[in-house]
């Protein structure tokens, strides 16, 4: 079975909106056995639009189209839908019932393809998805089964050398794949039918051996400090100040959080500091709010107000503006604190804002998930 | 100049990973005049990316391709740049400085097409991103020229509605389009070259006109807010339940943040509530935490503690577990104080996790918003 998407919007061409549902489709399809092979968008042109169902609907199997079915006269995929279908939706068109949204999708064949039209709006996909699933074929020959190992700490090249040095290969028929991203690397294995399930969690689990202390023991760094520290029975409060909020945006992006993370503190201007986590003023003026002594007064404050086993705290300058010579963009310290005392370390990293955001948050979580994993260095 | 992206790698067709590269690269290819008008993604399969790469190259001026470069073997990039090339990478072929990475960067002509080849990882993107910038001719014939109303509080169908009643009809040739997300929706005009600027400034200024309050100052809530804020010299606190950060998180999004957002508490567990917010244990027992009084407890609170003029504060059920028949999942209390006095407005958001959060975290900033603009109700 050969499966299509295509997202459209001028939006999208744009870069005004970074798409989501192309991941969101190509992910269920690929889990009810029809891997997507191919990815396409388009602006909101009816010809063009026209052209590529067309052209898509010909080679594929399958072919699910997102956007540009909404209520505004922007909207103009209903028109390309007839216009590919040489003039006029075919009789057996049909109406696919939208759960979250107004605008209703559509079900018909063209050019010999199973084509799915839906809305936009990722909400609307989301909801919509499962009415997809259901018009599969039963049959997972295509199925592709895959299992991911999370690392952390480690870099993309030193983890590739290991895998190499330890003389990694998949089974006959397995991709492995490395998905770096800031402070962390993937592996994927993915298999096509056919490769038994075993044979994979074999491969999987000779990965997590090479990875040694990198590997996760959950498919994010805050589901993994989530895992630890309800194993453990302890409980974590966190102290942001250049982060404002992310790294308990993240702790919460966990079910089941509740029972392990407490909360925490944004303190993003100075009097915050003071009066919400009991950093002394005078240390304050004498070191700096970006230094080891405030973020480590940052984390004890945290934790005894909390009363929380472990605190983490991060205090930086994430840019473009305030960096300093002796705090250039991008300086980071990143305190935690437990019953075993506190410690904290700087760094330096590099890129916008926004990266230098995340990769904060992901050296926190690192931080806070080795500490209670391997205990204090 | 015909402009086309090709992104690279099995995890985008499989899902695992959401694109972040192709709406940078045509943000920022549309800025300098070279609209893309097709993107593509393929998986690590080199004949297939070979063959991808000839056929776009064939029918574009520009292509810019992005993955596939790293230093692991799943990244087969560079071989099927060559193939497509006819077996080997040409003589002209070009390295491009990686800032940011490892990998280099490939600059070379195929099929009469100037090709780019860049590493996927979003930061090495970005960093290269200028250089294949300074590569582009500098006439400004396919500049296309946008601009953008957000606005906050009216449902994309409503929006329209006022705009086809008031008559507006956008200059000719000039696209307005209409891009909702939970919450806000931003209309969009987009121009080609030869509209004169000072239409399209009138186009907008009518736009924001029919929109009438539920137009914004900014391009983001946050922003906005942010605007309000520092125009009227008052400052922000945040206490967050069920957002967990994220309302902090997307308030030091905005650059300059920092004069008016003092910072919040991040009261996740009840203790946090009662300890550090000083909601009364007892009205917590009697009322429950996602109740109107536990709401405006904590907002009364925070601005207490914080030394704030304006307190935002959200308690809520975001799912999937935790919903009640009193307060079933996507249920949230939303609370406003200021010197004024405090008032709380209930919602029931629908759609999963993740989408409950989002829409907390933008209805709460457009009530602050709407405070401050309007004042108390």
């Amino acid at each position: 079975m050969r499966t299509a998407v295509l997202l459209v919007g001028d939006e999208l061409l744009a870069g005004v909106v970074a798409d989501r549902n192309g991941a969101a489709i190509a992910r269920a399809l690929a889990a009810r056995g029809a891997p997507v092979d191919r990815v396409e968008m388009v602006g909101d042109e009816r010809d063009s639009i026209a052209a590529r169902v067309r052209s898509l609907a010909a080679r594929h199997d399958l072919l699910v189209v997102a956007g540009g079915l909404g209520p505004t006269e922007d909207d103009v995929t209903g028109e390309a839908i007839a216009l590919a279908c040489g003039g006029e939706l075919p009789a057996d068109a049909a109406s696919v019932d939208n759960p979250v949204g107004s605008a209703a999708g559509l079900r018909l064949r063209c050019e010999g393809c199973d084509l799915w039209v839906l809305p936009g709006v990722p909400a609307e996909v989301d909801g919509m998805l499962p009415a997809v699933l259901a018009g599969l074929p039963e049959a997972d020959a295509g199925l592709v089964r895959e299992r991911v190992v999370a690392t952390a700490g480690i870099p993309e090249v030193r983890l590739a050398e290991r895998v190499v040095a330890a003389g990694f290969a998949p089974p006959p028929g397995v991709r492995l794949s490395y998905l770096p991203a800031p402070g962390s690397v993937r592996l994927r294995l993915a298999a096509p039918a056919g490769v038994p399930p075993a044979d994979l969690d074999a491969a999987a689990a000779r990965l997590r051996e090479i990875a040694g202390v990198a590997a996760l023991p959950a498919e994010s760094l805050a589901a993994s400090l989530v895992a630890v520290l309800a194993e453990a029975g302890r409980t974590l409060a966190t102290a942001e100040s250049c982060t404002g909020g992310l790294i308990g945006g993240r702790m919460t992006d966990v079910p089941g959080a509740s029972s392990v993370y407490l909360g925490g503190v944004i303190a993003y201007a100075d009097r915050a500091k003071v009066e919400r986590l009991g950093v002394d003023p005078a240390l304050l003026q004498r070191h700096g709010a970006v230094s080891e002594e405030t973020a480590l007064s940052m984390a004890r404050g945290c934790r005894e107000r909390f009363g929380a086993d472990l605190a983490a705290a991060v205090t930086g300058v994430a840019g473009p503006g305030g960096g300093t010579p002796v705090n250039p963009v991008g300086t980071v310290w990143i305190a935690l604190a437990d019953a075993a005392g506190a410690a904290a370390e700087v760094f330096r990293f590099g890129g916008p804002r926004e990266l230098v955001r995340e990769r904060t948050v992901n050296k926190t979580l690192e931080m806070a998930y080795r500490r209670l994993r391997e205990g204090p260095a």
